[in-house]
């Protein structure tokens, strides 16, 4: 007989009612994959009478989802409250101070207080397991916890918001302008009321910051993620990325560079070429590069009841298998502490869309200032006349440091012949 | 201290030096991460004196591979040996029936013994794990073993062997004929000297049995795969299909069909928009389907020594943690017996290319005879005169049986319109 895994879940959303219906569906198969029952015995949420289309009958109720650690008939708690602070990272704490297993969806959790989780979990010698905190159903936390771990990473990046890829994509597709595709979404209920944790970049930042630390198996540092999100993308500026070969894609990206890491969330002009371009809609992506494997790539549902519940159920697997390996792959005390790098040693190719007076010298003065400053241009598309709004003049730059960028373009603001408040993106190498 | 995890390494081609060269490079980082100081005590391989560009000094030297399983200074076996029977399968049975760990790159071994092997890991209580027998670094085994461990997957296909998917990428890209491609793949040594395991399908069978018995926790039945190389394959069919939308590609396929289960290897018509449309050269990629999860992709390097002794690496650093998970994810007492699905029950689309007589009545004659067989064309493309030799004459079919258009074959062959033998591709669905 298979011994019973207990679990004492806290949140009843979404996610939470489709982890009970996917531990009810695939019963039989858990239970010979894990050797053990996994059931629910007792849940939390704030309100006891709300209708989540699921049984609750079976379970005990409690009304203070931070004593479910306590209960004798809770072996392991499940967390899907949400939110960095509050009842969410009390019940962390109270969990593994009493050693038992905890798992979790919430990656703001996981960025704000990773390190002391991962060392709480240490010391009470019980895992914490957040597969689901990112990319959803795509097992990269685990990929980089268990498959690539003979591996030194150079860099992790990925499509991390599926609300932000939808709204792209709906953007390329449709040729809207972004407040009308996030209305859109919002009405359709791929988005929500309050956005700006997804389009923002909070979200990604998060997620970049955990895979990063899984990653380098450096010390989590969320703080000094640099974010951008994806309120300033106009369709013009898909147009033109289209036509240079580029899809505009909100990217998490973490780099290590000899002892300093760089982090940041921002929207990219992916190649064509690359495996994150041809990510469409609310779908997720993940790439690693580095080490004796090279590049490999994760795609799937980043969100959603059923790709979430199934990151959960995984942990709870493993879990039930015994697994104990450390939250970010190697133990606290081993940690790196990886400097973050500054934003302006970045080097890279940067887009840049002008908009100028319709007069001759306009090249040679633009040509001047970006030559001043060291840049190299590679592509320049320059058509057509607004009328008196000015033309847009656009172009694309060899490799160069961000610094050089910022000062060209803090120049470029003040030039008599510019009009309009530059556009600046990144570009990401193939 | 970190306790040291002895390592008995039978086989020293080039993974094998991969494998030394890695634990060596990455001493630091996997201590970090396992726990354990990795290091290889004994070696063995056919010849002592060989120059494998790594110094084998620190370690003993085996002259019989099969007696590493039994030294003191052996805590688990490394059998990068290769070949299904004879000693690497004399070594996996000596070192499971003394419960020690066992770790393989081994796909023939595991396709032909795995369910033995299984159950002598599982009644020696002690791991078996063979991540680099399936894709090389790409860690799709534990994607399938743990991070999707919650689901009822439905499918897995993939294209798996690196040697076919670059023949087909050259081929296509420079527009020349199988031989040629497959002559320039060995001087460059991209492919054996005996080329037929890899583009007979046989290598690509041998994994996508052993896909299929994780994915569905199904007994492993190598010897029902349907299997079908590419040496059939000709630039022609490659243009008509880039024409249609379409790539080919060696695809292996498993899929569950109630309580049956469907394996086969074949080339196929790839839709440009699917994942695996987009692979090329030597990289492998697999796609799983099904359950909450949905759909997941994982693409990278199939081959070459270092992707391959990261997999192996892993697979150390898993065991050194405890790891004892169930080779096919579940206990050999538990596997599903799953019938083999006759091919002839196969649904799906088709490709057709008929080489037929220049004269009036041909599309009437052809179009009867599909109907006649209850198969419905979905589009059509006849142009121009190749003279004596005949005309082309390309369908594609609507969703069908396999039996229907074996039937509606048979029928074209003998028919006196039809000049050559019909080649008929399978197509995949989006």
């Amino acid at each position: 007989m298979a011994t019973e895994l207990k679990i004492g879940l806290a949140g009843l959303g979404t996610v939470g009612a489709g982890l009970i219906s996917l531990l009810k569906d695939n019963a039989e198969l858990i239970t010979a994959r894990s050797g053990h029952l996994i059931t629910v015995s007792a849940v939390s949420a704030r309100d006891r009478h709300r209708d989540r289309g699921v049984d609750l009958s079976p379970y005990a109720w409690v009304d203070d989802a931070t004593t479910l650690s306590e209960r004798n008939d809770v072996d392991v708690v499940v967390e899907l409250i949400g939110g960095s602070d509050g009842p969410a990272l009390a019940l962390a704490r109270k969990t593994l101070q009493a050693g038992k297993p905890f798992v979790t969806a919430n990656k703001a959790l996981i960025a704000h207080h990773g390190n002391e989780l991962a060392t709480l979990a240490h010391e009470g010698k019980t895992p914490i397991a957040f597969e689901a905190a990112v990319a959803g159903g795509i097992p990269i936390l685990k990929a980089l916890r268990h498959g690539l771990s003979a591996n030194r990473i150079d860099s992790v990046s990925g499509i991390l918001n599926g609300t932000c890829n939808y709204i792209l994509t709906v953007m390329e597709r449709d040729g809207l302008p972004f407040e009308q595709v996030l209305k859109a979404a919002q009405d359709m209920g791929y988005a929500e009321a309050d956005p700006s944790f997804d389009i923002d970049g909070v979200d990604a930042a998060h997620k970049t910051a955990i895979l990063a630390a899984l990653a380098f198996g450096s010390r989590l540092r969320f703080e000094s993620v640099a974010v951008e999100g994806i309120r300033s993308i106009s369709p013009i500026d898909i147009d033109y990325a289209l036509e240079l070969g580029y899809r505009i894609k909100l990217l998490g990206v973490a780099k290590r560079l000899g002892n300093e890491i760089e982090q940041r969330v921002h929207p990219c002009l992916v190649p064509e070429t690359h495996p994150l371009a041809q990510v469409s809609d609310a779908f997720n992506a993940v790439v690693v590069e580095g080490g004796h494997v090279g590049r490999t790539v994760y795609e799937g549902a980043g969100a959603g009841a059923g790709p979430t519940a199934s990151a959960v159920v995984a942990d709870l697997i493993d879990i039930a298998r015994g697994d104990k390996s450390p939250a970010f792959s190697i133990s606290p005390d081993a940690y790196e502490d990886l400097t973050p790098a500054a934003l302006e040693n970045h080097v890279g190719r940067y887009y840049l869309r002008l908009t100028v007076a319709d007069r001759p010298g306009v090249v040679a003065e633009i040509g001047a200032i970006l030559r001043d400053e060291g840049v190299s241009m590679e592509s320049l598309i320059q058509r057509g006349n607004h009328g008196e709004s000015g033309v847009f003049f656009v172009l694309t730059t060899h490799e160069t440091r961000e610094e050089a960028i910022m000062k060209t373009i803090a120049k470029l603001e003040n030039h008599d012949l510019v009009l309009a408040p530059p556009v600046m993106l990144r570009i990401k190498a193939l």
